[in-house]
């Protein structure tokens, strides 16, 4: 039997200062202190944009996986693990589950074919790994990481990315083995529809329900129309016991995607950022995320304003991102966690040290 | 005749106030304010970190086509041009022209092929648009200009921006058009040498010469040695006379990079960043940008802490880029312009709406 969603529900006291039904830091307002007490925490995410009218048992699968990871994080931070290590094992746990958009479960280009990607970045020295297009390595959080750790360069893609992992002699797998049924499909429909479905998993009708939707919600990207928005890419945010922070995101990125396009998630400072205030990983429109610069701003709120961590994630939540959804989840190097999003729902959960987790998707 | 790269030297009044030599913002401490009174202003730049050594004609070359691009945006300003437009055109010019590592004349992977890369943003709106692996479009900075407005994506990379390049028509040229026998006669002693040139065009001497000097330098990246460090990536930041900002950058790279290498001038955040306040670009160790997020850390410099131009590049060539070289141009919204670098030289040059104009190389 899975870990319950909400092994310590007595713990959870929110802050009645928080103006958002969806913030969950425990302490609001608190300037950034690097040499507070560490205390370690962790949040992740499995993405944002959720359709309203997903079905029960798969929001109850969507908590079961979320945590199985967050307890698997939980456990290696009370082990004494490091941040960076913590936040690469959990990623490669939710790429390796086939159900979120990232490694097996990935989202197809318009061709059919898998192009993941996906950064880590590690506070402590602000270093940093990303790739994009990788179509054969089983999980792409490890490439990003050899990328950070034994390559000259901070980020490579496509064939000189595939090239890399074989010099480095990670596990690759047939580019089939991360297509599933559900997803090919989905990427039918997504063609036959040639609209926007909130929740590619769930489609609402037929193309003409799908397109009409879309317009009524004003559901375009980068001021154009696009065909499938599937944002249930995974992140995580890990400060450890040594007040050391790490944050990694991975995506399949968009159902029906043009091939060659890159999203947020491999940005630095986009889709993934980590310095000793905060880690902070992003979900949601891509294009949207890399206007805002939106986990590189929540750590420049902290860092240029001192804001507190919520404070930090709320305004760049509601003043950042002018134009399209997005979701993010953050600690602060003192063992804070918080969420924001501005949309219906953002599948994610959180634990820390003193014994507190939840898994949550709607506000 | 080209025209003088000091063409107005009278009108050339330093802040004394400014603690760096190479500061040229004539106006250091302002508060962003966007509603003041918009005068054009346009910076360009040409590469980062420019070998001390580098002989008189070669620095004659650089200026007079630095002096000549400039010119030709000053004149589009003059004209009433909009900032994206101008910034497009001053790098279209930048990337024709050999000299500088971009388009024509690129740096070469370890392959001896040509992977182009280039991003722009409009301030207004804060849109933008991105390429990687680019191999045979002539001007890289427009296909990312194109993303930016005819695709639903903001950046697309290797074979899918090709095949976008052609479904929009672009100038298409084969590979050995960018490639110079000056940068094939590099790569051959970038290869020999298997080390660091701090100017990858003008060798210091043999490989155990070049070896010596990058272990006394200390100059590595990402916390290893990497064979060649090309700077002279090119860029672009304006302002035009309704305020509106636009920033483009576009590169070839590292001379001897891996294939598949991004660095930080497709990236919007890191090596081009663009919004009401200012427009950047910067060039220089792509890893260290990349990590230091330093465009959008100039411009959040600005929003946040309500610093001024000059004052937000300084703060963040001394603060931000805590390991690594790099160099930025920048203009605010209201007209300023100011330059910071931390290495030796930066070939760059303003130009501002009251006639002062001029180009240079070191401090």
């Amino acid at each position: 039997m899975p870990p319950s969603p909400f092994p310590h529900p007595s713990q959870h006291k929110p802050n009645p200062n928080l103006t958002q039904k969806h913030a969950h830091a425990r302490t609001q307002i608190s300037v950034f202190s690097p040499m507070a007490a560490a205390r370690w925490a962790i949040a992740i995410h499995g993405g944002a944009g959720v359709d309203p009218n997903l079905p029960e048992h798969k929001q109850e699968e969507a908590k079961r996986v979320l945590a199985r990871c967050l307890q698997l994080g939980a456990d290696a931070l009370r082990a004494g693990g490091r941040a960076v290590d913590v936040a690469e094992l959990v990623v490669r746990e939710l790429e390796t589950d086939p159900f979120f958009n990232s490694g097996r479960g990935s989202a197809l280009t318009r061709r059919g074919t898998v192009e993941m990607e996906a950064s880590i970045m590690d506070g402590r020295g602000r270093r940093c790994g990303a790739v994009s297009g990788v179509s054969t390595v089983k999980n792409p959080v490890s490439l990003a990481r050899l990328v950070m750790e034994k390559s000259p360069h901070s980020y490579l893609a496509f064939d000189g990315a595939e090239e890399f992992a074989r010099e480095q002699g990670v596990e690759v797998v047939d580019n089939s083995y991360f297509i599933t049924e559900d997803n090919v499909g989905m990427l039918k429909l997504a063609k036959e529809a040639n609209s926007i479905l909130f929740d590619y998993r769930i489609p609402l009708g037929g193309a003409e329900t799908c397109s009409a939707q879309a317009a009524e919600n004003g559901m375009v990207m980068n001021g154009l129309p696009i065909s499938i928005y599937a944002p249930e890419t995974v992140g995580c945010a890990v400060v450890d016991s040594t007040g050391g922070t790490a944050a990694a995101t991975s995506t399949g990125g968009l159902m029906n995607k043009m091939t060659g396009r890159i999203g947020d998630s491999p940005l630095i400072g986009s889709g993934t950022y980590a310095c000793n205030a905060c880690a902070v990983s992003c979900t949601g429109e891509g294009e949207a995320i890399i206007r805002s610069t939106l986990a590189r701003d929540v750590a420049a709120v902290m860092e240029y304003r001192g804001a507190g961590l919520q404070e930090a994630v709320d305004y760049c939540v509601k003043e950042r991102l002018d134009e399209g959804f997005a979701g993010v989840i953050a600690v602060s190097g003192d063992g804070e966690v918080a969420y924001g999003f501005n949309c219906t729902g953002m599948f994610r959960g959180c634990a820390t040290e003193d014994g507190f987790m939840e898994v949550g998707i709607w506000e």
